[in-house]
């Protein structure tokens, strides 16, 4: 994991605060478009999470891998991250 | 919130638990395609959450809001919503 | 169709000439990365389409669906709507 | 372009005729609902397509690409397509 491993600590430690926060907002009862809002920020949090993840792994543990051989498993494993962000 | 709101606080309780695991594999210094598939997986149980929270809405809420002539507010949300979850 | 109907044939006729801007593309063996982000960018003015047309539908079809007592054909379609454009 | 041109000169056809009869059915003034459908239909297809392209790109072009110390560009480029890819 080549990315900056505080930073993704603290993105994370982010969302599941915010999660929390949803947790609440339906204990409460809360209306149902603002807790929509709320998952839906979660998602793009989530996202640019992702992409901070896959820069460093494009940028680091792809080119290593072309290095040593394990092209195929590397190339498996981008096309099936490139299928699950899209489902 | 017509949802069954024991529904919702379960799935949301999942999700924490697995933004928990989450946060436990960037400790561990994870492999990056391992955690994004886990990211991607917190995703779709979002997605299915919303999808619940809106069938609720617009079995419910929406019939209710126009039946009290609160039309305006009720289109706008739902545009609101439609762009939201595509962002 | 309550949506402006000249702006919808126009950006429809828009997106066909795009298409076959990537037809042209394809024949000439272009590189796959520009031809990848011509259909990215065909996608979102697919999206923008939509928004148009589901604006037109809520500010227009809705309301009047439920005024004529269709409320569950209007819920029923709305939530395919938004299950279709998440998949 | 590794990938089979055949295959993608038919689906870039048939999505351009699913556009040219959803022309139809706007000058036709269909109900929102059913272009709503055709257009994600359109969507999905142009996704399936982009899942062709990008297989091949991945196993053939970047593979060549770091062979020949391109890293750099390789690398850009996939992280441009993945930002794209979820706009």
């Amino acid at each position: 994991m080549p990315t900056d491993k505080k930073m993704l600590q603290d993105r994370l430690a982010t969302i599941e605060g915010h999660i929390k926060g949803i947790r609440k907002m339906v204990d409460d009862s809360a209306y149902c478009v603002d807790v929509l809002k709320q998952t839906f920020a979660v998602e793009r949090a989530l996202q640019r999470f992702e992409s901070e993840l896959l820069k460093g792994h494009l940028a680091t543990c792809v080119p290593a891998g072309f290095k040593e051989g394990r092209n195929a498993a590397m190339i498996g494993e981008l096309t099936e991250l490139f299928e699950l962000s899209r489902k």
